[in-house]
């Protein structure tokens, strides 16, 4: 034991790094719980239920789920240290990832080194916001116009019809108000503070609309009309945002380009342009990136966000350029849904792995946000910057060869 | 305990529903391990993982993770009975759906009571397959068509090449051939059997590159250049397809619609039409449905899919139509990669999930795929059901008023 | 003479119909001649340009053309009455097309002839305005949110500088503002008045972005960044519009529909919701209609509005629906540039086509935008109503077979 | 009139260039004369129709038009010489543009000028085809998949069918059949020789309709179930192509773009990649270029080309490389549907517009598709040019006062 506390030491004080303790330890359990207690010190926290069945049935049944059997385990990786530069935090981090691919976490990790020993990763959440899109139907064209004026003019009363059923919800705009034919598509656009807000939306969003059925005559077809959009990937979210709306950045000078992603700038941006840029577009896709639902997906099941959000969560586009030589290298997600309390985050591993972090609970999401953004990043990074090492060694083996 | 047994019993020889259960049990706990006990009576199966933590690190090291501190833990529950009447399979069964989203497994279960009172989905496999599109570079646009000239020239020794390096994968066809300027992106398209292949298809086009590359001095710019399209939404996969291109139907029968759903069959048909065609086609979506996601997700997660197909996976169309008062229904997804050996199918948690359908190992993905297809269809068809329901009460109570 | 003073004087007051004088005149010549004079008597206006080789070249040279070798010369039908129930404009309409098509001109005007007997086609000029999006870049991230932030708390200055620039054309919004890494992409949202506009916005736009550039050190990469977006077809004008928003609907009557269109509601809504809806869908499609292209083109080259527009002129959504066995259709187009003076209106022919419709100069771009609205309406109908004729003769035959 | 034959003398050895002549003649009708009068003497052609009012109405009324009232008019300019290396043709030649907007003759000019020194555009019809997607309905899922089976395996026999109709449409593949519920849609391709051939190809492809609805029983809803896609932007076309599938591009030595272009190959290549790839990815436009729209409208309507096809026609991808200074620049259409006999190109003056590039008649709409692909280069690369030009200008401009 006194070889475990020697191992953790040694990781706190930087003298060891996380993937070297396999070496000192007999077995992957011992490594496993050196993580963990290395975390626990680190961070003064509990991880408890992360190494234990410990969900409790009782609580997840009144809010998650129903006809519960047992609960599915997924292993939880650990990536970092990442270092963020942001608006709501600064410092660096460690992110756990769960998720089944193997070598993903290495990936992340590899990204994360790069952008740490480059300075760290400059992130912004740009915009910040959810929204319900019901459908209404009018009797006629010139019924559908006099409805979108009533909510033009009237956006204040429906403003406090919304607002009167929730504490932390804001209702922003309404905006657009698509008319089709007689039907109308006003889509509500909220603040919702730490919470992902989609019942808190949903719930506001109707009692708007009981008002503006009461005044005006509208049908409500559905109280979701697609124009949320929640769940499907759509241009409307990948131009105006949904969730929040983040940008992380990172100026890699070219040795750690060279030496430690084993490339070039330029092969990058060429691997950049024809794949995520081109390839992309030929392909009629809209996630202009190389794998950003890998990171989306591994950080919202670890830290207990929807999974259906993965969908939207991973749209996006990558940009690289050629600094004279440096790679300047940026990701940006329009529409990533994310909480620090309520639904999925209150289960109790879900908690813990939003506490390695230190953004479990109330005006916490944005520096969640921050460092998810950082670590797609990082992903995005290591895999681009792994294809154009393969790209540049290709390369360089035809030359010889011709 | 003989009440145990009894309320057991009782589920087997369906006296009792799997929701009533709670109605005879002291508390949440006991509930969940007869619906546990019922399972591995019912199908003579173990499910002691899902119910203990047991995820076997050692292993998970080789393939899934790395950097492990532990696993989260989602609740598990289950729909169900429903039936399927598939090509691979006929029959009732109870799907595992892993969420923290409250009211997701109580939803599809109703829209799986409808269909079994209603005879049954009919599901099919349209398509199968995996693909790889990496972007190649070449000299010139002159250069560039030769290329794919020598390409379909020499299918065969490029099929050879690839097929040597794998005993299941087949590659079927390289197509589309893109050209954009003097860059080419060759569409590699594989049969992949019961896994899911991404590495497989990965590995034989990589091997097929490498001999494209010595006979034409074609330049790989990347192994993937999104045309694949891998875990990014896509109207390629949308009219191509990718992993399984699923299908399922159902009539549902007017007074099913009405005492089941408690709608009617045309507040069905607009409610589609104005939410899932017109209200995604005006924002630019390529989801045109309600929730795919929601169940796809929760199928993933319960079965150690890969997270991050959630998002190809809920790719689709949902079409209803009025027959003579009944309700025809379906649900269309082309891009739904599965997998029932390999991959996060090998957690423990996640076989037995697989189990409980039994679907787990070889030869059992087309079973597999016809259950998803089947579960997709009843979750889309409670959830339009309940919106509208909905509009069909505000239509009456408008009236009413009116 | 005496003979065809009778025909025009009949055409006058409705005894005969346009289609119908090929019977009473000798040679083709002679039915050209009195359709052109009929409309002269009928509007008072002068026709002499589209009857004669009259382009004033010097003119088309100081505006339209350079490197002049003469003119092409395409024939120009006419379609109509068609009854417009709008906004700027009611009343019975003659439109001119410009097409080389056959049976485009006869197809549009059986949607006429079916729109007026119903009562007409009601019509709104939903949104009108015109956009320039330039892409700007700034030195880094947070640097853009800087300019970001800049641009909303000084609009009112931004709005001055572009105003300055002309008579007519004033700044709405500066919405979205797009963030792609550390590139910005603002969209400067103007009202033109009667002229398309995309001049006066470049100018105006340039001048803003002066004092922008002079007061926050942003570089200008591009005035256009194309989310403009002009003359490419995109989702974001799909949503938010630009050019004139136009919707136009109609409720035929069951007996209109069955005599004159020769087919039923309900095949007329399946064709719609399999072909124009599922159809565009599966196809990654962002035209949710069957001919837009086909009357925009026509009536945009009639009236010498830019041919490249038809790009994004036909963007738009039909809908159908059975009301009691009646047919609710309406023609839904978002982006659709129009002018009537400036540019290409200013050419002789074009001028005349415009003024058979009395929407030549100022004050009349909303009365053209509605006959244009009705005019789509009216093709779309028709074809729609001609496919799905087939849909039903060919399930009558079936029926009768089976 | 000694001195305009010394003018067009001159024009034809070369001394004097296009738009130089207006300084040696007296108006602007003398100097369009003799651009036509040197057309005629270099090419043995009769340039007397665009010259003139010529349309023989008669002819028109039975192909092109109904209720003929007269033409329009639209100036015709000349760009070029533009060198074509082709495989149908290689040489110079002057391209005729229809347009009304100033400056568009001018700008593309300068892009031949500029491609034409740098040795000309290297130009390929990638691929050919017209195609035609019906929709059709079964009785169920399973009976769909029957048709489509029956499809594949009866394809001789159907494209037996569709061939008995056409002399020159070949039927080359069904493919896809796309399956939504129990609809299914198959896209018919067919090679249709110098015509553009959409009624060829739904002539032919309804007659092998009515095969297989005679042996399956399938329903044919409509003839064109928009998976064709005719008329409207698709991902489908963009992906696979449709009409003429057309590659350009050209080396720009380093002087040439400096001195010719007045920028610098890194400003070129940043403005395509933040504007044409990034710009219009954010806008969710599948229009990856700045103006191919205004290329192709123009040539389609000085040509006789069927103007709703310019929204197809405008689809593709714009790239730019820096290779060691120089500038690699090509442009990509999938989706140009062009003709050389029929339709349209039978008007008088769009006849003699063909001639001017040799291309009326048979077997001449490869050479034909050349000549489009080298002008859309020429247009993109003078815009993205001039763009560029304005980056430049204005880094410096910043440089010098920052």
């Amino acid at each position: 034991m006194v070889e475990k506390e020697e191992i953790i030491n040694k990781l706190l004080n930087g003298e060891l790094k996380l993937y070297e303790i396999d070496k000192f330890t007999e077995n992957t359990r011992e490594a496993v719980d050196i993580r963990r207690e290395f975390l626990e010190e680190k961070y003064k926290i509990q991880l408890t239920n992360i190494a234990n069945y410990s969900l409790d049935m009782e609580e997840a049944l009144k809010r998650n789920i129903e006809n519960p059997i047992g609960t599915i385990q997924i292993p939880v990786g650990l990536a970092g240290p990442l270092k963020i530069n942001g608006l709501n935090t600064q410092g660096e981090f460690y992110v756990p990832l769960a998720t089944s691919e193997g070598a993903l976490v290495a990936s992340v990790n590899r990204g994360c080194s790069a952008i740490t020993e480059a300075g760290g990763a400059n992130v912004r959440v740009v915009d910040d916001k959810m929204t319900r899109g019901p459908v209404i139907k009018a009797k006629s064209l010139t019924d559908a116009l006099k409805i979108k004026d009533w909510i033009r003019d009237h956006f204040k009363e429906l403003k406090k019809a919304a607002e009167v059923t929730t504490r932390h919800g804001k209702l922003l705009k309404i905006d657009p108000v698509v008319v089709v034919g007689r039907y109308l598509y006003p889509r509500f656009v909220f603040k919702t503070g730490d919470s992902m807000g989609m019942n808190m939306v949903t719930i506001a969003t109707e009692n708007a609309l009981n008002l503006l059925t009461y005044k005006t005559g509208a049908h409500v077809v559905a109280l979701s009309g697609n124009l949320c959009v929640d769940k499907k990937p759509s241009s409307l979210n990948l131009i105006e945002g949904r969730g929040k709306t983040l940008v992380a950045e990172v100026i890699v000078p070219q040795k750690i380009v060279e030496n430690k992603l084993k490339t070039t700038t330029d092969a990058i941006v060429e691997v950049n342009t024809s794949k995520n840029l081109i390839g992309s577009a030929i392909s009629g896709s809209i996630g202009f990136n190389s794998q950003y639902a890998n990171m989306i997906g591994a950080i919202f099941l670890a830290t207990g966000q929807d999974e259906a959000h993965i969908v939207e969560g991973s749209l996006g586009i990558t940009t690289a350029e050629n600094i004279e030589g440096d790679l300047y290298f940026s990701v940006t997600l329009p529409d990533v849904p994310l909480a620090t309390i309520g639904g999925g985050t209150r289960l109790e591993t879900a908690r813990e792995c939003l506490e390695i972090m230190d953004v479990y609970g109330s005006g916490k999401v944005g520096k969640f946000a921050e460092i998810v953004a950082g670590t797609v990043l990082a992903g995005e990074l290591s895999l681009v910057g792994a294809l154009s090492a393969g790209h540049l060694a290709r390369a360089h083996k035809e030359l010889g060869r011709g």
